[in-house]
């Protein structure tokens, strides 16, 4: 078989670089193009010199014609520009991994509303794939546009999905108190984002509303018999990369059997490669999965209460980004979904 | 008026350290013995080079002697010391504030069983005042024996007092993700607590169950009508310093008016000299909490839900452990109580 | 005595923020306003909330009539900005301490190859003080320009000053090898001090050539009966604040008694307050004068070789920029050297 | 080609985790047993969560009759441990590569004085062969045991080497300040090495004098046709990997050419895999090395000095330890050098 083509739009970010990094490895797949429209012509070993030796290659500006001949794109790019491309990738017969957000929601009301722009292409919205494969994997099996996933939300749906359509919590009293890396605050050049402002420190963020509340929302929503209900909580931790989400649920009947819900969970996700359900009584670090394309989820009942608590961990970069962006291209293109994704993490 | 003498039994610890930075500042107190086991006959300055030039004293065993000629005794050593000397300087009219949790349960049931010992003198238990000001101000000014609150329960019943007073939420269905920086963990060898196991990583621990519980439940049914029910989850968090408490309750009707709720809290610390009140829309980080002594909180009402989040942060050390205990003894002296604790938060 | 009207221009950056944290607690000086262009009108607790409850003032843009009023000025803008405003200030009687570079050097044509711009004042650069008190401690009292000494030849020339004067080494074979920590690069917006690009990693910068060197070189040449020659290597390292200098010398005799060297380091600082010399065997951390004004210094004599080591380290925003302005203050209005500056570094 | 038979003496260890991270990825080898005295029952992935679902195995005691059936045997021990089990393996054709510092000096006094206990088979050391394949790469081979190197002294001695062939500085002033991430000082429990105590903090060590002191020397001196001289300051950085060589040397001659030395080293390294020399003017960090089993080194000219400084990095578990050791086993077995070592580094 001939190597899949794969162009790169916008690889200058933390997620593109992560995208390298794994496409190195990768058998059948050979990166045609990565493409900045602020670093055009400069070699991308200056910007990421983990790639030296790996990458012997320049950024170029974004064109259709280089797209065209590419059987798959990412778009590792902020929010609004994937869907600025996407209908003519369509036409050419080029499919899409958006790893931004343009794609994630069906509803473009609620989209615009968030986003705070308008949608170029709400017709395709419709068409494209939410790329969880737990979730859609015959789905993304055939589609042409892939919306990839947020962080929170893989960490997050995970976490919550076998107690939703286990039906013994109230779906309307659901939190996320969720913990992110700082990498996944991206790479734009921010005050904010300095080390001098984050290291050290902790805080929430948003909590008065973040984008991905409503991306959560509908997956839960798509396994649920009734409307959900999520505070959705952020906090930025001084670390590099990670999430940790803290799930909390009511449980319907206080009797229940824990060993039980353990074991929904495991069958649950037993043909699952990437999601390893741990014995009960763990706490998974974020560390376990760092660089890896694994969540690791433990659960437990919460001492003198009625609350389920899940904790769910994932690599923001890998799982949470540009290693789900690669299981979904192995989805996409038949190859077995672990290719290139099988490295250990790395710890510490 | 002549200095307060002061002792400090277990001087080697983080709050014990702490605790002699602040007193290198109190205009009213002089350390008169700064004893350690382990330590004895070494200067101070060799283990903690920051107070060379501040406190030039050698640790020295801990003595009955010693401590009779002190107004006071800090005990900051591990749990189940302070009570094994607590007898003898009653006896010999020596208050004691301890930084440990010795004295921090009204239940000696409660107390044994989660803290796996027997206590030795229950029968103090009950004279023991709980030094959380916000709460005991007038008690602590007479007491001889001061339970310094935990780092956990302080951050978490300063920001859910006022909420639960306010009777607006259900009190049985609290919850209090909380964060910690690793100094939280002590100075003991262990594995757990290396920088190589604990840098760029985040995790959950003791969700089975936590030796705070009890403590901060304590504290809120002290103001609660109703049982509280609290499912309190810490994490670890790769920084030196700070507490950041995320606390959850469900409104009991929807329709609340968060500034009136904003405002409740304004004028239950408006006479507080270490709790802040930040402006509605804040998200306080533990940075700008450490090294002082104040606690700064800010409430939220989460979208499209029926939750009140609180933030809650502190620097453990300080408001949660050394700068407490400091506070209680101005107050137990008749000083002004922020005396040596006006010190600025070191940011960044 | 009324107090010190003091004026802060460029408060908005670290050594800003630093200044404000260490004049909060100054019994005699008062804050008369905080200027920033970007940020005027804006309360300064917003952008650093430790100050909270310590300055209730807003920043302000910088102008002359309230420059006029004030008895001192501090400048901690970058460089080129002080000598906007220094002759205006020196019209009005007003005395300015420059915590940037603008007159750190002596040599107009040096100053202005290495900082890359036209100087507008150079007339001034004579009359003003290098203020780094160890060495101009009685020019420094009637100054009405105080340069505020770099932070990377803070730590240097404290390190270097007694082994230079002690004629013991061959002076045109230094070496520092300095590693400072990420504030030390300033608040501005930037990818490359982005925590994602700076935590967990370690480099050297600006090999060819920095700022520094000529400064160093300037301060060595002062105290040298030979030319210097120093071959300069700063270092970033993923910590907030703390400059570490590891100094190499030549011995001209081998036969030196290490002893002996101590005791003139000894003696050249013994009336110094903020100069720290350990014990032989020591190895100072940055984290040992954290938060305070404290340069504290080590020798050594590496095993099998004629080199002395020299471990000299500060706090960069402290002893390296704000703090030695404010004990510049007080030198320069006849206060206790130590005035606001008898903070115990913050461990850990 | 049936596999490699692979046996780990220690896999508690940071070297260890390392090591089974990359040989999970080793299509020729498979781990046949994993000792631990202390673990012994307790499955691998308890310690080492990241390595669920690669490594189904228990630490099982060490064992001669375990040894035996392996190819090959690493020892990721503490000094002191390999050569007690040496003997016993070459007796049954078992190979060894010791990652510990048993048998890296040839000289046995030299060893016993700088390591402190008696050498119990000294008459091995001649044998062993130094596992730096740049020097030694046709040695080691044939080698029944190699000497995996330490993580300073491959920094250093890859960073030096071109420089001290070519002739061209004075080989007895040699200095290297080197700085190193936390995990290279093990996971034994320690107070010195807590989150606590390193965080936020830096350091000098070991001035006095280091065991690496004399494996460097030995490397250096076996290309140099003078006795070299080295005054070796390592420092212990905040982050978990990483070490950054800074090298000085003084210029016999000042007129060097900087463009002819860069190309020397070129040429050295041109056939190396992992060694990566950068366009003059780099400054590698060590992030750009982090999880490979890269080196990466710049050379500069200090500005108005006669000396040169090269940077050298290498992520200490891989290249200075795990990785080398991985490196050297391809050797061994005749397999390509870089297999299961392509990895690229992780970046952020």
């Amino acid at each position: 078989m001939s190597k899949i083509r794969v162009g790169v739009i916008g690889g200058t970010g933390y997620t593109g670089v992560e995208l390298l990094r794994l496409l190195a490895g990768h058998p059948n797949a050979e990166v045609a193009f990565i493409s900045s429209r602020s670093e055009a012509g400069r070699p991308v070993e200056e910007i990421f010199p983990n790639l030296r030796g790996h990458f012997d290659i320049c950024f170029s500006p974004p064109s259709v014609e280089a797209f065209s001949k590419c059987d798959l794109v990412f778009s590792a790019t902020p929010n609004g520009i994937a869907m600025t491309h996407a209908r003519a990738l369509m036409e050419r017969g080029v499919r899409l991994i958006d790893l931004a957000a343009d794609f994630r929601l069906k509803d473009q009301a609620v989209w615009e509303q968030w986003y705070g722009m308008e949608h170029v292409c709400p017709e395709l919205l419709e068409e494209a794939v939410y790329g969880l494969p737990e979730l859609n994997r015959e789905f993304i099996a055939d589609a042409q546009i892939v919306a990839n996933p947020g962080c929170y939300p893989t960490a997050t749906t995970l976490g919550f999905l076998p107690l939703i359509k286990s039906g013994l919590v109230t779906v309307d009293t659901l939190i996320a108190d969720t913990k992110s890396g700082v990498t996944g605050a991206g790479r734009g050049a921010s005050v904010a984002n300095l080390y001098s402002e984050v290291a050290d420190s902790f805080k929430a963020y948003a909590v008065g509303g973040h984008r991905h509340l409503p991306e959560i929302m509908a997956n839960l929503n798509s396994v649920s018999n009734k409307q959900v209900g999520l505070t959705f909580v952020p906090h930025l931790t001084p670390m590099l990369r990670g999430i940790h989400a803290t799930l909390y649920a009511d449980l319907i009947d206080k009797s229940i059997n824990i060993e039980e819900l353990h074991s929904s969970y495991l069958t649950s996700y037993e043909n699952e490669p990437f999601v390893d359900i741990m014995p009960l009584g763990s706490h998974p670090d974020t560390g376990s999965v760092k660089g890896s394309n694994m969540c690791r989820i433990a659960i437990h009942r919460a001492p003198n209460s009625y609350k389920i608590v899940v904790l769910s961990v994932i690599d923001n970069l890998t799982k949470g980004a540009a290693g789900q962006a690669l299981q979904n291209m192995n989805i996409m293109f038949g190859l077995p979904e672990d290719t290139a994704l099988q490295g250990v993490a790395m710890m510490p």
